[in-house]
């Protein structure tokens, strides 16, 4: 038995709530289980120095939590003056994640700036935030796209993630903190709706796993996956229905 | 007429939520208005050095914002790699309007760290912040004074915060940021349940200010501030009874 | 009696030395007692970004001590890493103080640097940087319109600044350090000479204060405004023809 | 055929040098093709905060290259005033995989820390660092256990690591910079001598990856990781007897 | 004929102000021409973490300019967040200078922090700073000794600097900053009153200079040297005549 | 007898390799005795802000050391969040001494950055590197003028550095680190090929050091100078015949 009583290949409740704050492009709150993260999408009308030119957008994240998201207060980056490298990490994932779905030469000379901003955090928030942050990054491209069409429109499918873990002995999807304190081994898992990888972390710091256990793990994660795309597919509606077509208006 | 349809002596809709997140000690999301701010109150059993080893406990405050909060992207501060000047003095100033009301020594060496965490900012942050968080500093002092009775109750008043100004000429109570951005004249005021001041802060970068226009303001903030300690006491109810009795449970 | 045997309502002895270094456009050491503060005013031909091509100028100000301005050695800044919030507030509210009384149009894309550096702190620092460093802008205002008078004088009116608190329940003017560290209440006041307020600063940390605490303060604050004006003034002499006119030479 | 005339399964040419500086307790520098890393071992008598008193020990791993390594010069980080991400993820990875075959509670409470300095980069500067990192940690532990053996021997076994990944649709094994650039699949296996996994990190940012093409992927890993382990065996010989024993000298 | 009517071997006019600042242990402004600095020395009752528990003190010293010291406004150390170069250079020579005439057992565990704060800068402010800090320094040191006298005097012998330098193939002594700005070498001399070298920064980056060359610059700095120590005396009195006696009062 | 057995005017065994790393336009591994550094020298075509449009170049150096170059472990830079004062001290002079054989308006406007990263320090790292970055500069500059020749060459002569110093009263060339730690004198020569000084530094600051020591310590600091432009010479051989030629190929 899990410790909030779910079975071993059960998520915990997803919320998705969009427009959940005024001024973003884009503005979502993803909560799955106490996990709760506020994902908005900001579109700005320039790219980094590196892409200055070349006629392609960029999609960039940033992730922080507030200080008591978590049990222990959380000292503030700017108060120890850099940011840890767990955060650089998440952020750096939520990136690629994103970039990955989108054509960027369809976006044109536009940056999409992510932020992920964890208020409480039960374990999960890397995947939560992935999931939450590709709803507000569909919310503003669409903004973009009813106000003037693009010639392609720029999302190709969906992207979705969740963690899966071996805690006791025991495969697990979707880990509350309670659990992921204890998994010896734990597993970022994000996938497009046509069921491909987009990237995998799994690590066992505590104890190696086996190529029989990454299977099973693997199992779990597809699984999840499938019930994090319907929920975004359930919030979306009709606002989803530009994804994958590579069409104009 | 207000841009917002109020009177020039009406507040905005004040809604205070106690218990907002499950890990702090106290934890509030106050809004008025548009204004939204999560305040919380986190408990550290040690105080900052230079009150090492007095018997005495220290409330400190940091303010952020997260970036969306506003029109425009904010970039954060461990990007650019210090803290703006802007949030450093309000942070200071929620630090010591909490500090005012408490009886430090009553407290012991312990700190109380308040986290003011702007998720949507429509003029006076600042003042809602100190608002909430002073609902935060009551449910953490309660928990600690319910679990092992404080020799003195802490917390000795009340304390309160508006904002007023003067846009196109007219004194206004409590700033939503469009008429925020064309205020001549613009001030903090931080007042106690019993009338008296704690804080007063007002500025006429745009235009000087006379002693009337002064008094006129004040009189303006003496009503805002009545409002807002109204708020306060039916969100606390019965959890203030111990506020000013300087008593034991 | 007050600690160096003065009047309640009676100001520090106030020195004011033009062209004190040889290098800037303005230079000022301004002593109020004890208290001695170098002002510089620099001018820079362009404007920050947020200011570049509307035509307008800028004022901006950066405080400091040197290290034994106190009576324990103060750590730099640089060695801390970050500048603390109390510089940061003093210089924020120089600069505003300053620009209130300038037509910031008039000055055209330059860009007036302020530096305050107290050499000496017995109190006072941030209300004496501002009376000094306005002789210091006047100064660098005239040099440019000697040499190339503007359509516009841009400066037009004096300001000035002074302390008033509560110390030992006795309203006093302009505290030395010995008495500001005991007050209970603290206020810095900025007026221009037509007797208006710029800025209004008063925090009752220790104590909080009424409505008639308040208007004593002020009463106060008024008394050491005009003796602080009058110094400014006896210093300038004919130099201050100009400031108040918006005419041009 | 690939840009080195390897086969697909093969990976480059394998070179540890062990004892390649005279004063760290282990030192090795690596090459794997033109890639070279020096990697040090470096023992100190203390642990990080959140471990003392546990009688444990840790593992943590600096990552870094000089700055002409690569084509193009990189900036050094203090330059920049903070480490990139890219760096940030290294090291941690190099950490964790080393980590999880030590026992920490057998090492006592000190610190291994663990430099991999890129003194010349031709992709697979983390896999390589990680593989040579071990040798070094290897060497650093037997002097201790030399000198004062441990009750636990502490390595529990070989860790190495190599990268896949997927280049114009072909599978390959350790990618050289020219193969890695143009990767649409990059991934990263870490993996102990018992053919465990420790590590996987896989990452489609260009385009998705199938479960199919995920088998291949690992199958190549694993052919690799063999490879690995055995050129570390080949250079330890003697000084690898007690790896996995457990057992005091 | 040089820029200010001086011979090649003649010093500028220098003055020595003791006690100048009222709260430091030792306080000085030193003026070389229109060089002025303002020097102090403070004393605190600890020592750095490397000298913990052995019984000897440590003198160490930061310099800085204030903005406007020079023709150009100095941006400040904080606002570029770091030190620049050539302002550690001269902080760690002036740190050694002073350390090399002091008997730092038998100061016991003390720091003795010296700050040399650059009003004005017109060349030679690192030498001035040298030759005023010593003041500074031996006025702390005399104030600890009357008070509790040291077994052992610590100050060994007076030190005191000077520069100079080949411009337009004229070699002079104490340049000033227009002299300095066409200076084709530069050096930098440390010398105690016994006549031996404590330190010599020589510096041909305009243009190599020969033995011949260095032997007459030499010449002349001993020359300046004993004008600096003649002045060192005058200003010190009989507040000197513990220096290299080794005993106690 | 010196600790390695060698004579006091005696070099340690110097090696130059050049090429040592492929990317680099110049890279070079020198060795004196045990010290060892990387020296690389890149080309960017463009120059710092306060060159651009002038016509001329710019060469600069960053020194470093890995941090396990040392006995002990010595904290890399970016950890502690600044430079250390001696690196500053060291790349200052290293690009001083650079730039002082070269004609910057030669180059054009390009900058040569010089790295210097030093994996085995046992004493005079700084003069080596200053040996060895010659090399690695002469091959860069020679890669230009062999693909697009200058009008002028710009290396206008070899240069070259030793240590020389006074250990237990016995002056010595080329300090190991165990006489370094020792030395009561310690000075670093640089010099041309043409016997001329391009930067002196002596420091006493152990115990100040006379005239005639000078002289004695220069002797033999000529001395290894010889040894060390020989041994340049040697490795750099035909390619270094435009040197001092001021003509194009």
């Amino acid at each position: 038995m899990r410790v909030d009583g779910r079975k071993n290949d059960q998520t915990r409740h997803i919320k998705i709530t969009r427009n959940y704050t005024k001024y973003a492009e884009g503005s979502v709150l993803i909560e799955t289980g106490d996990t709760k993260v506020i994902c908005t999408a900001s579109i700005e009308d320039k790219v980094p120095p590196f892409l200055k030119g070349k006629g392609e957008g960029w999609i960039t994240c940033e992730y922080n939590m507030i200080p008591r998201a978590t049990h222990i207060r959380k000292v503030r980056d700017i108060t120890k003056g850099k940011m840890d490298g767990r955060t650089m990490e998440i952020q750096r994932l939520i990136g690629r994640a994103l970039r990955s779905v989108v054509d960027l030469k369809a976006i044109g000379e536009k940056t999409i700036w992510i932020d992920c901003d964890v208020i409480q955090a039960d374990g999960g928030t890397r995947t939560a935030s992935i999931s939450g942050a590709f709803i507000a990054l569909v919310d503003a491209v669409n903004k973009l796209h009813k106000h003037s069409p693009f010639t392609v429109y720029p999302i190709r499918s969906f992207v979705s993630a969740v963690s899966v873990g071996i805690v006791n002995n025991i495969k697990m999807l979707d880990l509350c903190y309670e659990e992921d304190s204890h998994a010896k081994v734990d597993m970022n898992i994000v996938m497009t709706d046509a069921g491909e990888f987009i990237e995998l972390q799994g690590t066992g710091e505590e104890s190696p796993f086996s190529r029989n256990d990454l299977n099973e793990l693997l199992a779990l994660g597809e699984k999840g996956i499938k019930q994090m795309i319907q929920a975004q597919k359930d919030s979306l509606k009709m606002d989803s229905l530009w994804i994958g077509t590579g069409e104009s208006k």
